[in-house]
C-alpha cells in the first residue's frame, strides 16, 4: 500500500476532505479515544510556531502517541535543500537524508518551511516539503509551506461550518491587511480554498499589486464553482469589500511580484496602512455581525483593531482550537487507526 | 466553577498551602499514582530553565499527563505584553491571544517571565503572568515572575519541614550574596515567605541599599507573625548575620532602587564581593551545622564556596528535588484529579 | 547495587556488548514491549542532534517512558565544566549541580558534549560526560563526547552483523574524507572499535598527519586481535585504501596535532579535497559492492558522492535506524526493566 501525504488539501478528493471534517467533529465531541498508541510524529520546524507545535503535540498525546520536535539550525543540524549540492558550505545535512532517517524513527513526519530565497518561480514549487515527502517512507504533513497551510485550511473549513451552519452561498471576504513585513501567501490561499470548498461566494479584497499567484486564484475559482459557490470578484477597496460580508478573513501577505525584494516591497506597501479591520468597517458586514477570522498570530491594531478581536464577532480563538481537532482527525486517518 | 491560578502562595490560604505540602509528602512517598491522564500542561518560558522544565515535564509524565514547552522569541513567536499596543514592531503575538489559544489546547498553563524593562513600579505588577491568568480560561502556574517563585517557595517550605522537623521559632537567615549580575528579587522574597509560613524567626542580611520591596518585607513580617514566628530584624553584616542560624538561605539580588540601570547597580555592588557563604562563616551557625539553602543555579565560589556546597550542611539538591514533589501535588490539586 | 554508566563501549565486557546487541535484535523484531514505564531520561545537549534526540525520545516512548531535552546555553543555563571555578563569568550552573539535580528528577541521563578548548591533553579526558557520571546518582549515557560515540558504535556493530552475516575477518576500511571543518575523532575511533569488536580486518586510510589518538589506535588493535580480527595497517592513499574492502566507513576528522588551532588545521587540510568516496572508487571494493557506511550527517558530494549515497551499497540509513534499536536495548539494560 502506498503511503499518503498531506501536502495540500486539493490533493485529496472533496469526499475525503468532507470525511476528515466529519471525523474532526466527532473527535471534538470526545467520541474517539486512542488510535495512536506507540505512534511517533517527528515535526521539523524550519520556522517558529505556537499553535502548530502545541496542537500537534497535544493531538498525538491525546490519542496515546508522541511528537518529537526538531529545529534545524537550532537544536538540530541546518538542512541543505538544493538537490545535488556540493555541501562544502554551512548546511550540515541534506533534506534527503533527514527525511530518510526520520522515516525510520517516526510513523509520520510534519514539516514547516516558510518561503526562502528570491525567485518565486522556484519557491512556488514547495520543494522542501515535497522532498521530505519524496524521500521519507512515511506520510508527510505540511505544517505550512511557501504555498499552503492545509491544516489551517481544514480548521477554517470546520469553523465556517460550525459558525454558519450551511455556508453555501454565503459571502466570504478575504481582506488583505497592512503588516510591517512581507508575509507568505500560504494562509490567504488556503483560507480562500477552505471557503471555496464550503461553496461560499468568494471575494478577495487587496490593493492592486497584491494579487495571489494566478494558479491559486484559478484553483479557488474552480473549487468554489464545483462546490456550488462562486468567485465573485476582486476588489481593491477595504471599505467596499466588507459590505454585506458574512465572514471577513483578515490576512496580510507580500506582493508576489516583489518576492525576495523586501525593501522594494516595503516601499510599495508603505501607503497602505489604512487596510485594517476596524470596528467601523465591521459595521458594514451583514447586519454588522459578520464573523471575523484570522489564522493568528495577529498584529493587533495593525491588521485588526483590539475592539474587533476582543468583540463578539471574532472567532479567531475557535479557529485555533479547531487546529487541534482537525489534526487529530488527520493523524488518525493517516496512521490508519483501527 | 471558577478556575484557580497559582500566581503567588499568599493568594492561597494557609490551610490550603498546608494541604498542598501534605499532599506533596504523600506524593514523595509514592502513595499517589495517576490523576493527570489525558491532561496537558503548556509551559511558556520567556527565560531559561533547568529545574522547572525538567521537574514539570517529569511531574506531568509520572501521573499520566504531558507537558509542552514553548519558548517565545525562539521556537515560538515573540510575545507582546503591552495592553493596547499597536503591533507594528518586532513582537508577533500578543499575550492575550497566546493565553486564549493555549487555554484551548492545554488544561493548565505555566509561565516564566523574569523582570524586563526599566520601571520597577510597572514591573512589580507582574503583568505578564497575571495577563496569562486573566486571558486563559485554564489555570495558570507562575514558574517565576518578577515578584515571586511560588513553586520554589513550596519546595523550600517542604525542605524546611523535612530537615527541621518543626521549624517553628527556628532561625532562618536570608543572606544576600554578591553575584556578577543584578538578579531578580522573586526568589529571596519567596524564600523568606516560605520560612515565614513555617513560623520561623526571620533575619534578612543584606548590604544597605539591597532592601526588598517594602510590600514584600511587610508581607513576610505579617505572615511570620500570623504563623507563630517573628521577623527579627535586618542586618547588614554577613558575619553577624549567620551567628546561631538554623538555616542560611543564600541568594543574590539586585538593588531595587537601581532597577533597570545595570551599570549603576554594578558600580554600587562593586565593593561587596565579601558577601559570600564561606566554610568559616558556616562555623558560626547553630552548632556549626546550620542548613545551607539556595534555589540553584548557584555561582560556586562567588555566592557559596565549594566546601560548603559539597559539605553535609548543604540541602540545595534536596530543595531542587522537592520542586518535583510539590509541583506534582499542585498539578493534582489544580486539575482536580478524581 | 552500584550504578552502571555507558561512557565507552570498552568499559563493558565483550560478553556484555554481545548481549546488548542480541537484545537490540530482539527489540528490532518487535519481541519486547514496555519495560520503561514511569521512567524518565534527561538528555543534556551541549551540541546539536537529529538522530540522537529523535531516536532516544522514540526509544523511551516506545517502552512507556519519557525523555526530557535540555540545551544548556539555549533553553537551559550555560554550564561551567571547570572544577573549582570561581563562577563570576558567563557560565551560570556547574556540571556538578546539574548532574546532582537531574539525578533526582530522572532515572537515567544522556550527555552530548563535543570537544571544546584548545588543549587536546585536557579534552581527551572527556571530563564533561565523566563528571556528569561522577556527580549523578543515576546512570549516564554518553551521547557523543570528545572521544567516543558509543551508541553509534553499537549501531554500527549491529549493522555490520546484519549486513555481513559473520563479519569475522572481513575487511573494514575507515576512510578519512575532506570536510570544510575540523571534526572530532569520536566517531572514527568508535566506528573502528565497532569493527574491531566484530573481529574484522581493520584498515585506516588517512592523509599523513591525520593519525587518531595513539591510545585509540592501540585499543582498536588490541580489541581486533582479541576478537579474532586484525589491524592490518594504515594507508595514506584513498585509491589504494578501498581496494577489496568489504566495508568503507567514510568519515572526516581534524588533525589532532592541530587541535584547537582551526586556521592552521584548515591550511593543512587544504590540499586534500580529493579524499572523497566517489562511484569510481566504490568499484575497487570487493566485487564493486562493498558496503558504504557513515554516521550521518554527511556532506554530500564532499565526503561521499550522491551516486554512492543514493546507490545500493549505502547502508547509512540502516545505521541510523539501528541507533533506535540499540538504544532501546541499552535503556532496558540500564534501567533493569523487570
Amino acid at each position: 500500500m502506498s503511503k499518503r501525504d498531506f501536502i495540500t488539501v486539493e490533493d485529496w478528493s472533496g469526499e475525503e476532505v468532507d470525511a476528515l471534517l466529519a471525523l474532526a467533529t466527532r473527535v471534538k465531541r470526545g467520541e474517539i479515544t486512542g488510535g495512536l498508541e506507540r505512534r511517533v510524529l517527528a515535526m521539523v520546524f524550519m520556522d517558529p510556531s505556537l499553535r502548530t507545535r502545541t496542537s500537534f503535540e497535544a493531538a498525538m498525546f491525546l490519542h496515546g502517541g508522541h511528537a518529537v520536535v526538531l529545529e534545524p539550525g537550532k537544536s538540530s543540524w541546518s538542512l541543505e535543500t538544493e538537490p545535488g549540492a556540493v555541501m562544502d558550505g554551512s548546511t550540515v545535512e541534506h533534506v534527503k537524508d533527514a527525511a530518510r532517517v526520520l522515516g525510520r524513527y517516526a510513523d509520520v513526519l510534519g514539516v514547516r518551511s516558510f518561503p526562502r530565497g528570491t525567485d518565486w518561480k522556484v519557491v512556488r514549487e514547495d520543494r522542501v516539503v515535497r522532498d521530505f515527502a519524496r524521500f521519507s517512507e512515511k506520510p508527510v504533513i505540511n505544517m505550512e509551506s511557501s504555498r499552503r497551510h492545509p491544516c489551517q485550511q481544514l480548521a477554517d473549513a470546520m469553523t465556517l461550518r460550525e459558525k454558519l451552519g450551511d455556508p453555501t452561498g454565503k459571502r466570504f471576504v478575504l481582506m488583505w491587511a497592512w503588516h510591517p513585513k512581507a508575509l507568505p501567501t500560504a494562509v490567504p490561499a488556503s483560507a480562500a480554498l477552505a471557503a471555496a470548498h464550503q461553496g461560499m461566494e468568494i471575494v478577495i479584497a487587496r490593493p492592486d499589486g497584491y494579487e495571489l499567484d494566478p494558479e491559486d486564484t484559478a484553483l479557488i475559482r474552480r473549487i468554489a464553482q464545483a462546490r456550488g459557490g462562486e468567485f465573485v470578484h476582486i476588489m481593491n477597496d477595504p471599505d467596499e469589500a466588507v459590505v454585506g460580508a458574512d465572514v471577513v478573513y483578515v490576512k496580510s501577505w507580500g506582493a508576489v511580484k516583489y518576492f525576495g525584494q523586501p525593501e522594494t516591497e516595503a516601499a510599495f506597501r508603505a501607503g497602505l496602512r489604512d487596510w485594517r479591520l476596524t470596528a467601523q468597517r465591521l459595521k458594514s458586514t451583514r447586519q454588522g455581525r459578520g464573523l471575523v477570522m484570522h489564522c493568528l498570530p495577529v498584529r493587533r491594531n495593525v491588521e485588526i483593531d483590539d475592539a474587533v478581536l476582543d468583540g463578539p464577532s471574532s472567532v479567531v480563538v475557535d479557529e485555533a482550537e479547531n487546529r487541534l481537532h482537525v489534526q487529530r482527525a488527520l493523524l488518525l486517518e493517516l496512521l490508519g487507526a483501527r
